[in-house]
């Protein structure tokens, strides 16, 4: 982790001063962790030397048990962050500073005690973020295991009569228990019309039968998620559901074996939204085929219509087509997949 | 609930008026809650006519269910929000613009598409949202009732080989199938010496005997938090830390006790600090008594040294002292409670 996070310092530190930048400002926690191996911290990437990392009170061992590349600078308590900015930039005369994310209060601050080009670097760190090394690749592959065993317990207890919440619940505990650090998102646990919504959490609704029911689950290790959906039917569902979940099945399946480094962002989206609108649902898959994934349960890249973005090797992505119809249910089936060079390992299992 | 986000609006737009602005820009998602009843969208609150609630289309169903009172208007997929704002503030000829949050990158857009004065205007939601109404207490409290129901099945289950995790796993299990949406933070369970870390969250160590154990929990219900900590001391723990859970345990009460509309953050941080400084542990109580709690776990003000600000009827806030000692462990005791004309009421309890 020491040799990863200060690598990843490295390359970053490269990029910011081919740019002509004299210091990276680092604010966002799962920034501050993927660099540091910190959860705790503001952090200041200067041109040379040590990185600083201003921690306050309550952080501070977390900080120097875990960020050990870096100087760890104690805030006192109360102490204006900003001001201690402002302070270390005039000593280094910074002219030109890039963040990663900055609240225009804050820059005002800056602004007024100093002469400084503030830059939005976030590009850099998501160009660093994208690729997964092998560490990230186990974590979230390990999410993802204990995402399937999830799903597992859930698809083990369903049954008419059953709270959506208790089934939300029972997936949780299994992935908690066996290692999961939390749920990476809110689960959503929606069945009957409910099932339209993609963002429905679980309600006290209670599973009938015919319904449409779909679980969007995901767990987090070491800061990584996972992101799995699966849609099932119940008892007595209607043709048209069936005809529908069979449409998304192909089309999630289509995209999965068509993805690989070398294509773009917008190809893979069109390969599930071709099969989709030719099935005559096309406006009824309301998102795109999926997003990065990795500290973050969504990252950049999109893949969406709007993205020409090439897909690299190491890139972790979703890959989850849907049909939503109001009133009548919800369709949606998803993986969590790492890009290859000749296609996808998809890291989710029906187990 | 459209009454309370309309009488909310309103106070708020009565605010903006008063200080001579033409728009407030409401982006962080438990603010729009807060404002709509809707945890989608970006929030328009113009000087007059409907508020406008710009949404995905993912979020529109949901949207449009719950944010009544306002005109919804639905994004086009892949369009930028600030584009679409930019336009509406031009047309309004809006001059002075409130926000509640704005990345430095969103406002220079705005400023280079139109002449306006842009202003932090957080402080005016806050003084909307500490003082809870009934709804609000009502949610709180629910949430409180689930984390004491995750306490009392985490005690007993608490036994010698136990793993942190596990007793994680089982606490949400409890607070998740009773009610809650979920967890307010990563839970704490922290023994042995890794109670010395106040943010530390359950790992996979067992539970020893002569352990201090300190577990920090929280429910949510919609969207409301609770948060409550114990420490518990396990067989053959030392006189020490008998004697330094005492201390906590007494500081805690006295503050509970002290604690009334009418006194001053700092007054009530010194209740407690008073009683740890003179027990000879002041430099080991490292953060302040508690925090304001409700959409947000931690939410202003802040019960601390640093704080002059008088507490208010409403206020739902911590009061939770602690001692933190490196390679021996941490003790703290936490109860969220509303404070009241006369006193203060405590929503968390040992069942």
């Amino acid at each position: 982790m020491v040799f990863e996070t200060k690598r990843r310092l490295e390359r970053l530190r490269q990029k910011m001063v081919e740019e002509g930048f004299q210091c990276f400002l680092i604010s966002k926690m799962k920034n501050v962790l993927y660099l540091t191996g910190s959860s705790e911290g503001f952090l200041l990437l200067p041109e040379t030397g040590d990185p600083q990392l201003l921690v306050s009170p309550l952080g501070l061992e977390e900080a120097k048990e875990r960020a050990k590349g870096c100087q760890i600078i104690e805030l006192r308590p109360g102490e204006r962050i900003f001001e201690r900015v402002a302070a270390f930039l005039a000593d280094m005369k910074a002219r030109k500073v890039f963040f990663d994310s900055l609240e225009f209060s804050s820059a005002q601050l800056l602004k007024e005690r100093l002469e400084l080009e503030l830059k939005d670097g976030m590009g850099h760190l998501w160009n660093l973020r994208k690729v997964k090394d092998e560490g990230e690749i186990e974590k979230i592959a390990y999410a993802c295991k204990l995402t399937s065993l999830g799903m597992k317990a859930l698809r083990e207890s369903l049954r008419i009569g059953v709270e959506e919440r208790l089934l939300a619940a029972i997936a949780e505990y299994e992935m908690r228990k066996k290692g999961s650090d939390g749920t990476a998102f809110s689960t959503i646990v929606a069945s009957g019309p409910r099932a339209a919504m993609p963002h429905a959490t679980a309600s006290s609704r209670t599973i009938q039968e015919g319904d449409v029911l779909v679980v969007d689950l995901g767990a987090t290790v070491e800061g990584y998620a996972s992101d799995m959906t699966r849609t099932f039917l119940l008892p007595r569902a209607t043709e048209k559901a069936i005809e529908l979940l069979d449409i998304v099945k192909r089309a999630q399946s289509k995209a999965f074996e068509g993805l690989k480094a070398g294509i773009s962002c917008k190809e893979a989206d069109s390969i599930a939204r071709d099969i989709i609108t030719k099935a005559g649902y096309g406006e009824r898959f309301i998102h795109s085929l999926g997003h990065g994934l990795g500290l973050e349960v969504h990252e950049p890249p999109s893949l969406s219509q709007h993205e020409t973005e090439i897909l690299k090797e190491g890139y972790v992505v979703t890959v989850e087509p849907g049909i939503y119809i109001k009133g009548f249910g919800g369709f949606r089936v998803e993986d969590t997949v790492l890009v290859c060079r000749d296609g996808a390992r998809r890291f989710t299992f029906d187990l």
